[in-house]
């Protein structure tokens, strides 16, 4: 009985396998994710992993109908398991808007599916660290996001000289278009033609650019230029001003591919350019309308990061903590006329916090010991009768010290 | 565009409507029954959402089906998403449990679904705590997992006048069954009909208990004298042992509607019967052989503890706490010309593990004050410039004390 290719499981370190994934790693991750967003004012959301098919079609077209986890369900609905998260938020924030002071900043850690072939950095399932803010068109927000970005990123011990975030504008590549006289239905195929240009041929992209009316050539050189427009110069300039420049740079060939992007957008790459792009986001001005079927219009923005290709990077960087069982008191029974005893002092410990283990059927004494140090516990506690009266001995397990004491003496210890 | 039937969105607090669920609420949960777990030497593991649909009805058979999510992937693959997490973690042990000594302590928190008639307390999906212990046979690992059950519930505020713990044992109604004559290939029947007994008319159970040649009376007879086993009287035993004894009572009723449960059984239920199970688990020490062929055998004991029935509880009890934004510092910026500096301590701010707000986009001041107290916000900071000379003015929006403060004297108090 095997798993479904592309699928992971997360096990408790160490890992058994190379074939599996650490869920020390995952939850380490994760709180990296929402301590950063806690200290950038974003409050945490979720909504269904499954929703109606028609909430993904109606953004992305048909097309993405091909790469879903979708069926029908018995009560004869069109679902898909949820490929990315902004279609449920669009969908959530158009339920209740009202209720929420603009602009209103969210995050959610959602596992998201994709039907699609498996490669370095791509598997059929990933979670995704996801944040918007909604209602706020001002450029200042797209800093404040962007911020969020390389902080998160930096939370979790990668550097300036680890990535770069590349920033773009559709605003800026929307003016080039309509410059060189391209018409309105070929934007989206030019955008795609400028998505594809990193990884495609001179041959094929000039062929492309010219099936829209424009030039490689051109295309090229609007690139090389670089020059930010006022937009994306006040985003520079704020996080400038925040001590954050040496984490952006401006690169248009930045575009990204999906339909609905409107003014800035940006990708996070490690500065070795090894990986494919660790976050990716922009302005999508239009969509909360569009989902909302024209009952709410506000502008938006919002990023993903994946886990997989973060965490291959920080595998390869060396960025990853050691995690350990984190047990503080291993309870050795080696007279079994105290385990109740020892089980009121377990208890005790417990209930003060402390991470607690032992031998719950009778063990040799020395199988104990050894168990105490295979989980790395800080100490041992053992107790000891001695003409009726009961003694508690804890040792640290590094110093080999051994403090010996009564039954009030270790009542003082846990409560201190 | 409306969320499938059965499925919760998760919004930040205060909730804009009764319909759906409170994502702060989630997040306390979630981290009660982690930080227990941990107090109780648990380590945490996930599996995949999606699993292939055999690996459900081997265990269940194939009636489950019924209630599955389940469909055909674009590979042609028969999967379901996963209504329980037993399976999954008997297929992740089996695979890799010689890496692992015994008993493995493990713990994980899916969302699980099931496609049912939704009723109170019991939706479509639902998040669940899951521990089990792998590897052990001694009635001691049994005292440890209900502990572990006591001390969850009582992370979340609950204590022994709010819920019990009914304890019961498969291996009783074995016995009895065999005492009686029952064959043992209706003993699954039997079972079933003792599951019900509780939701069922005396007629209807008189029916189904003699249809496997047992009588309704025999049957109450053993349930009132209620005499534990020698292996619950030790669980028992070893739980007051710990100070737990009065969260726990023998009650034979109990005997869980699985197929597999094999030694101790046992339900969580809210003192005055108001609500659905709040936990419920037992020993399957056949079940590990089962999913893995063959190839493995261990005994292990395990629960679940939904999120839907048990935030009800808490709901109706009074024991939720309130959730606020949470906002260390709300910085004010009523002079553009100080936007820069602003920025600068805001990232300073942040930098030191402080949760800060601010507009991003030109706001008037009484508007940013406003959002401040919204936010209720524990400070607000706002800087003031007098011939080039940046004062830091922090005010406690609680106290009205305001402090003023240097460049260096604000460098320093980040630090204390």
């Amino acid at each position: 009985m095997q798993r479904l290719p592309g699928f992971r499981d997360f096990y408790p370190e160490p890992l058994p396998h190379k074939d599996v994934w650490s869920a020390d790693a995952r939850n380490w991750l994760f709180n990296r994710w929402r301590e950063t967003a806690r200290r950038y004012g974003f409050r945490e959301y979720d909504g269904p992993p499954l929703e109606p098919l028609e909430l993904f079609t109606l953004k992305s077209g048909g097309e993405i109908v091909g790469q879903l986890y979708n069926f029908k369900d018995k009560g004869d609905r069109d679902v898909a398991m949820r490929p990315e998260m902004t279609p449920t938020l669009a969908r959530m924030i158009a339920a209740h808007e009202r209720q929420y002071k603009k602009p209103v900043k969210w995050f959610a850690v959602p596992q998201l599916f994709r039907y699609e072939k498996q490669q370095k950095g791509r598997l059929r399932e990933h979670f995704q660290f996801n944040a918007d803010i909604i209602g706020e068109s001002n450029a200042g927000i797209d800093a404040e996001l962007i911020a969020l970005v390389i902080d998160t990123l930096r939370a979790t011990g990668l550097t300036e000289e680890d990535f770069v975030i590349r920033l773009s504008s559709r605003n800026a590549w929307q003016e080039f278009f309509e410059k060189h006289d391209g018409k309105p239905d070929q934007a989206y195929e030019f955008y795609q033609a400028v998505d594809k240009l990193e990884r495609s041929s001179p041959e094929e992209s000039a062929k492309k650019f010219a099936a829209v009316g424009m030039s490689l050539d051109a295309v090229n050189a609007f690139i090389e230029t670089g020059e930010p427009t006022g937009e994306l110069q006040s985003v520079l300039d704020q996080l400038i001003a925040r001590g954050l420049g040496a984490f952006v740079k401006i690169d248009y060939q930045i575009i990204r591919g999906l339909a609905y992007y409107t003014g800035t957008v940006f990708e996070a790459f490690d500065r070795k350019g090894e990986f494919r792009a660790i976050a990716g986001g922009g302005r999508y001005d239009n969509l909360v309308k569009l989902i909302s079927g024209g009952k709410v219009d506000l502008p938006a923005i919002g990023f993903g990061m994946g886990d997989v290709v973060l965490m291959e990077l920080l595998q390869s960087r060396g960025k990853l903590p050691e995690f350990k069982p984190g047990i503080d008191v291993y309870v050795l029974i080696e007279d079994e006329s105290l385990r109740a005893e020892s089980l009121k002092a377990i208890q005790q410990l417990r209930e003060a916090g402390r991470a607690v283990e032992f031998s719950a059927a009778p063990t040799k004494g020395d199988k104990q010991f050894k168990r105490a140090q295979e989980l790395q516990a800080t100490a041992t506690l053992r107790l000891e009768s001695k003409a009726g009266v009961i003694t508690f001995r804890l040792k640290n397990l590094e110093s080999r010290e051994e403090v010996v004491m009564s039954v009030e003496a270790f009542s003082n210890w846990l409560r201190g």
